[in-house]
Formats: structure tokens, sequence, C-alpha cells
């Protein structure tokens, strides 16, 4: 499980290299990567529409359905780390702080 | 710069932890967060939707407006995390081996 | 009921004039018209996210949540009108066009 | 034009039958519906991502460009009209209530 050792920063890192490699930079001011994530996003709804929810919990039991969906998420992932890198978003301290904020809006259930 | 040091596994745990200690698990299911993920993405895009592309630039420039969207970053983030952990999606190997993909169909621009 | 005597083309018409007494035209480009609808989208999708299907047909039973429900349909009806409007495109035509493709591609059942 | 002679009412009764014909009413909840809307425009957006406004309005006056868009116009609308049609809203008086509305919260310019 890469995960549990990559870090954001990396992930990031390789989106930034793998535009600027193709020149798409000139192309990636935050409004148009908003409405490319905002695409992706579109595609990773695509194989959910019409299933329930256990049916779609089931679809990603599928290995091909998985590898289909991670595909779509590693596209919408890729949006985001492109945003973050243009806007000059540190996504670890947003997440955190947001991560914090939301605790008070809504407080953990205690036993 | 926090994207440096944090692991995707870590984001992905805080994300997964949170919604436990809430009880929110029952309404994981792909399908919810999928859909949960497209309202999220509507919240980023709006403060893009009338700036021109230099707009939407100097706008994350701006400390208050890049706290705000930052704030819209985390909650995608976060339910992309969501997502990838109900869905048993490694969110790493999924990027690498689009890159990979992507390499092939786009190749890099030489000088 | 007035959708069995209101024109797609007076609806077109009053999202128009609606922006241009406010003088909102140069920001009504299709990139920008696209994005904004988006947005409205996001909110319409946004009282479902956590029902089920049953469950979601149930709220739009309820007086109060439909005319939520209504008030986010008008929005996102609204800025189709408004990118229809500025890309030339007559809705009631494209809408016939694509339904005559699509019954090619999915015939009818028949008993 | 037929959008000047051809009614909202007409549209969703001819969605409404498309799909009954297709038997695929059992799919058409107000949250399936809702997410299927969102991905047709996700592929709305798709040809603007990375234009311009005025780009967007060039490619807008383009006949194949514009003739591929009115595809996707007529899908997202096809998607509102099922989504009205068992949500059981009456599009054309929900815009007119909201265009009321938005007329106090945005007052018209005056010259």
């Amino acid at each position: 499980m890469a995960d549990a050792t990559t870090t954001v920063g990396a992930l990031k890192d390789a989106a930034g290299a793998f535009a600027a490699e193709r020149r798409w930079e000139p192309f990636h001011t935050p409004k148009n990567l908003a409405m490319a994530l905002a695409c992706e996003v579109g595609e990773l709804l695509e194989p959910f529409r019409w299933l329930t929810g256990e049916e779609s919990l089931a679809a990603c039991r599928d290995p091909a359905t998985r590898a289909a969906v991670a595909d779509e998420v590693a596209d919408v992932f890729n949006l985001l780390m492109l945003f973050s890198l243009h806007s000059g978003i540190d996504v670890s301290d947003a997440v955190t702080a947001k991560l914090a904020k939301n605790a008070v809006k809504y407080p953990a259930k205690s036993d």
C-alpha cells in the first residue's frame, strides 16, 4: 500500500513535473484547473449513478471495476494537486485545519 | 509546508477516524461519497466562475481568499480520501499508474 | 402547471433580460456559464447525497423540501438557458435531435 | 427556432416517454437523476476547460463545435426534465418564482 509511505508533496511534485514537461503550465490557472477537476469528478460519478449504495460497494469489490474507478480517482487527485500547486495551498495544512474546525461543528459521539 | 512530510495514508486515516467517531460510516458508500465529492467541487468552483484565468490567479494570491479556497480544497480532499478508503483504492498507486499511462498518451515535449 | 403552456424561448428570454438589466452580460461567456452551471448542480445534489433512492423520492414529496429543491432546479435551468443563449443553441432542436440519436442507440423495449 | 414554440411540458413529456419505453423508470429516483445530471454537466464543461472566455465564445461560433456542445446541452436538459418529472417540480413556476426572488436580491441597474 503506497499510501502509507507516499507524501502528498511527492504526488504534487509528480503532477507538476508531468505538466511542466508537456508545457501545459500556461493553461493551469486556478479557474481552468477547478473546471478540469469538475470534469474528472463527473467521470468518477458515472459508474455509480444508476446503482444503489450497496451495489456501488459491491461494484468496487470487483477488481476490474475497481481498477477503472481507481483511474478516475487518480485523475481527480492529480487535478487537485495541480490546483493546490498553482493556488499556493498546502493540502495537509488545509485538511488539518478543516478537520479541527469540523470537530467543533460536528462533535464526536460518545457511548 | 506539511505536504512535504505528510503521507496520503495519514490523511486517509484521519478522514476515516473523523467519520467513525461520528458514526457516519453507514452513509459512506462509494455512491454517496462520489455525490458528496461533486457537491464540494461545486463549492470550490464558486469563487472562480466569473473571473478570468489571470484574475483567478490573483485571487489566490490574496491571503483571505486563499484561506477560503483552502477550506474547500480540504473538503474535496477529505471526500476523495473517504471515497478511496471505502472503495479500497490506494491513491498513490493509482496516481503512479495513471501518470505512466498518460506519459504514453501525451509524450513529453523535447527542445 | 405552467410547464404545459410556457415555451423554452420565453424562459430563455426571461433569463437573458434579467441578466441584461443587471449588466451581467460581459461575464456571460460559454465558459463562465458552464462553470456557474456546475456550481448550481452541486447545490442541487446536496440534499440527496446521504439519502437512499427511496428516501430521495420521499424527500421530494415533502412540500418544504420540494420547494427548496425547486429553487435549485430553477437556478440550474436559468444557467442552462443563459448558456444556450450565449452559445447560440436552440435547446428544443438539440433535444429533439438527441432523442432521435438515442432512440437508435437504445432501442425501445417491446413486450 | 423551435424554442419559440416548444413548451417545457412537451420536452418533459418527451423525456418521460423515452425513459418509459425503455423501462428505465425504476432507476429514476431524484438521487440517481441528480447524479446523472452532474455527469452530463461534466461533459458539457469539457470542451471549455482550457479555453479563455473569448475562446469559448469563438468555439461556439464554429458550427461543428456548436453541434457537439448542443448534444451535451440536450443531455443536461433531458436529465433536468426527468429530475423535475420525478420530483414533482413545475420548472416554469420554479423559474418565475426564483427570478422574482432574485430581482429583490439583485436590483436592476438604472442609468
